[in-house]
């Protein structure tokens, strides 16, 4: 039985999480903190969960854990995890950092993206990218996992085995990437009021945003060069959901299906990446709530393109979910522990 | 291992079952039929159950069943269940019906709602009206059970304990209950085309829904004699949810503290209804896509009536969860087992 | 040409009242007040408004009026009227107020529902209930106006031509009231953050919300007695909207023609108010960015209740366009102008 | 007065342009025929309208109209104006067709995008692309006009002056499109049922689309030679509007400023076009219910892009509202009559 303590428990990333480990079969929730709703029980400030759940929210820093946690999930923003990792694992417990912190490979880089200058550079030699289809081995054997942003495993799950295999012209690469308003968390801001966010959509950081700097990094790993990408966020109107459509211009000529199968081969191991048929796209509702990222693949033989669209619900296979499937593999479980399941329609 | 088979598998109240089913650790589906869709996967009609489930739907009247079935959900709608139940009863095989068909007592109370006239009259007379909080036993022995409105379960489920316990004065109901649009059903029409009901929301049926039907013949019995109520249906533009506003003349002065306790020791036994604290209503997102009755209690002091504000998914509590509740109970089962969640957030 | 100050101009009530003075033939926009976004063009705050009006927002006391207006719309919380109304009107300056400030009679009624004490009860004296429909004299001689709730437009139209005849058992009385989301402003909140509100519909203030007050206090006056009624205001997730269904006992027997018959005649010179045929309901759509008021009537003859559904636009007949009706009477000129249009569909 | 047939009327296309045209103040309604609604007042078929317009809906083939009429506009589906408009055009009755009947320049290259063969090749000499801003003069002559494609509009405007300036590579053109669903038109189909489209997007017609054409062939004409783009339409869940992200590499060095500079040069006698400050980007809402297109314009210079996101109605100015811009033209009004406001908000 796995013991775990959220750190930042109160946020969506945090009830994402707390959502699937009440029913995991090989995991116990020790501990909850947060800087809000302290003192409160789980289910008074979620009332879906009334009936299932009554651990209190603690403070951080006057916590009590239950037990001694095996793990701690950081579903904190950027700099949280960075100022408190090192006392986790110095007593062997094992973090899972949902932020920025951990995912560039230097301090350097990572400070070109993020305004916050890294205080841990040393702890990044050994913390892992947490995308357990690219990298389910490394994750096997840390620590220290960076969860990978929302955006960043759509691009990534999307253009991985094309860029292994050579198939695409490196500096032809635009992510347009449209995301559900959960992902800009729980806190009530201006542009996601509801009457700012209905009947809206809009681009943001246009250029610049940070999960288009990861997406460079791990995908230059599989190209064996660096590359840069264009990538355009963009916010519409449901609250789940992230879409991505990945182009690439084509070094060779080559049949959308040969490249249908050469995904199928790349995820053959990877239960929650599904090839779907054909040019059939059937969108974000048909993988939300779920830990899944479906990809159609089309070629535009017009243009000798190839263009990928990427769906997955940014809660789950974009943060929580995939948060929980590395846990999994840190403890040598079975990778769908928690999260073989399809959402529901509609 | 109760085998299942669905009449009428397509449609939302089909599939919803459907998707309970799969992860249920006591019942395997056997068969599904629809008149659409014929000859195709399920996973194919609805791609989110792509890798889950890939029975396909077979005509009726053609179908093979892998075995026979324990049980037969009819999906279907008014006057399909009232021609084709009998041969399956005869057979030893139980019947949940989700529509109109069974739930009166009489055929001339049928006839009194519904424009197609009864042509089982004989079968009303063992059917059970399966509402399981206010039926339980009556189920538990039925052969034959009538599935309840989702207007019905929500009123039901509000109102009932005032009434048995004689609080209220029966001339004085009124029932105004909003639902999400997944209650009209899969098929498009003109009202709730996405730019027609987006960003709208209106009454409809404003007097002879038959949803009051039911509801004033089952709260009639726990009254000890006849009522009527006003009912004012309306649409909003969600997808889930049922939240039925409940009036009443109290007929003595009490304490909203006093009912919530005679609800709650009401319902002390039915895990599936959760009396809300003190005035809190966290409304439809609380429930959705769990088997939830949330119900907010509140005494309105100046008018001398008692508010109940009953919630829950119309597709789960008010159609497919119910009638899974139902079968769970006809065979001697735990009435939670494929039930026992809490939907997620948001 | 009327010369308009808007104090709160940024707010949704605010910018709704901006977009029509910028149509109307008859008035200009002297200034624009607001404690946000001082400094400002309102086109940088309301991207919309590019290329039509760059008006800059100016902070209260501070700001320079281009002219000396004839009218001061306050469009602020409760409590700011009360306190800066009495120097516009010293100056020969008409207000028109669209919060709770002035819409009681007294200061001890106002002072029952609201927790801030009446501070200038003198001047509630001259204040007149602004609700053109119900009184329409008395607004064409004020100096001041209290615009009414907007809950409060979509009850009182549709309760008072039957009120006023007679027809309705005053102790039957129940509002059943929902809105869409900008009826709570624009200032982000919790429980309107776009995840939390999309998909979720509530009621809140089950007892005790303030429109109440005001609902009793004019119905009040048409029944010639004082009289009780139940209200519950619910938010369901559109942005515009109210419908209200407003229940009561008729006290005798009635046909609903004869009762459309009736509110015809009570609203023959009341351009906004569109009694519509039969039990057709389209709902808020259909009103939306207008400044109608569309009633549907229907007689219960089970229950021997009337039934009306009143739908508005909460942001234009609900509040900023009948602000405008208003300063239209005031100022002797037709009270259709900038207010004439139906909306655009879809 | 010009006067106006409208054949079509009660989709969404005409029912836009009918709601222009009640306030148009140089144009008067004459005649409005359908294959739907046969007889009945248009307020009925639009219950927004009701008291604005009573003309009734006609059948094609059998339609009195009130006076001859001075243009014709075909609200039809792809095929009926190539059979219909030569009879108007010969009475000397000017033709605005909404549909791909007329835009391109060929039978030849309109066979290849559309399937049914073209039947009326010896019209398509005399068509004029209707797009004011790039082809005003042309459409002031015209005497049939093909009013373009919704994507197309957009993607036009925000490429046209970059392209037309030689700033960009031929080969490196993507337009990632996003639509309300409205686009889609009003009749309900499966895809578009509210529950299924809510909290769903999609991509559909990944390759292929036929607005693809059309955009190939105009910027092909300010570019000088022919070119292909990549073009993926997809649907998100709102009602109205537009974004378009249009990706081009810069075949030179320049500064987004410049490029903006630019832009607003060439747009300077084209009111409807604004070009946002910075790299603003306020999205749909800022646009609804109008006829502007915004236009955002970035300059990746990491991966030397041009960046333009393009926002607009897709029924105003992706429509009804372009084409009332053109019968402004084609009759020497000002061609910001009847359209020269700026929506509402929220």
């Amino acid at each position: 039985m796995v013991r775990v303590k959220i750190v930042g428990a109160t946020g969506y990333g945090g009830i994402g999480l707390l959502e699937r480990l009440l029913s995991h079969p090989e995991a116990k929730v020790v501990c909850l903190t947060d800087l809000l709703d302290v003192g409160q029980p789980i289910s008074q400030v979620y009332p879906h969960l009334t009936g299932f759940c009554d651990l209190r929210v603690q403070a951080p820093g006057e916590e009590v854990e239950e037990e001694k946690p095996d793990v701690v999930f950081f579903a904190t923003p950027d700099g949280v995890a960075m100022q408190e990792a090192r006392r986790y694992l110095e007593q062997g417990i094992k973090v899972i950092d949902y932020s920025g912190d951990f995912r560039f490979r230097t301090a350097q880089e990572h400070d070109a993206w993020y305004p916050i200058p890294h205080t841990a550079p040393d702890l990044l030699e050994q913390a892992v990218y947490g995308l357990p289809e690219l990298n389910r081995e490394a994750i096997r054997q840390a620590n220290l996992v960076a969860n990978p942003g929302c955006f960043a495993v759509a691009a990534l799950l999307g253009w991985t085995p094309a860029v292994a295999e050579g198939l695409l012209d490196l500096s032809s690469l635009v992510c347009d990437a449209k995301t559900g308003v959960s992902g800009a968390g729980k806190k009530p801001v201006a542009t996601h009021h509801f009457p700012a966010r209905n009947e809206n959509m809009n681009a943001y950081r246009i250029v610049g945003h940070r999960h288009a700097g990861e997406i460079e990094q791990e995908l230059g790993r599989w190209a064996g060069r660096p590359l840069r990408i264009s990538f355009v966020p963009q916010v519409v109107p449901l609250t789940r959901g992230i879409m991505a459509c990945l182009y690439g211009r084509l070094v060779r000529s080559v049949r959308a299906e040969e490249v249908r199968e050469l995904y199928r081969e790349f995820y053959r191991h990877s239960p929650f990446v599904r090839v779907r048929e054909g040019e059939e796209c059937p969108g974000v509702l048909a993988v939300r709530m779920s830990n899944f990222c479906d990809l159609t693949i089309v070629v535009d033989q017009r243009t000798e393109r190839l263009i990928v669209i990427s769906c997955l619900d940014n809660l789950v296979k974009g943060q929580a979910g995939n948060a929980l499937q590395n846990m999994n593999l840190m403890f040598g479980l079975d990778e769908r522990l928690g999260l073989w399941d399809f959402g529901k329609y509609p």
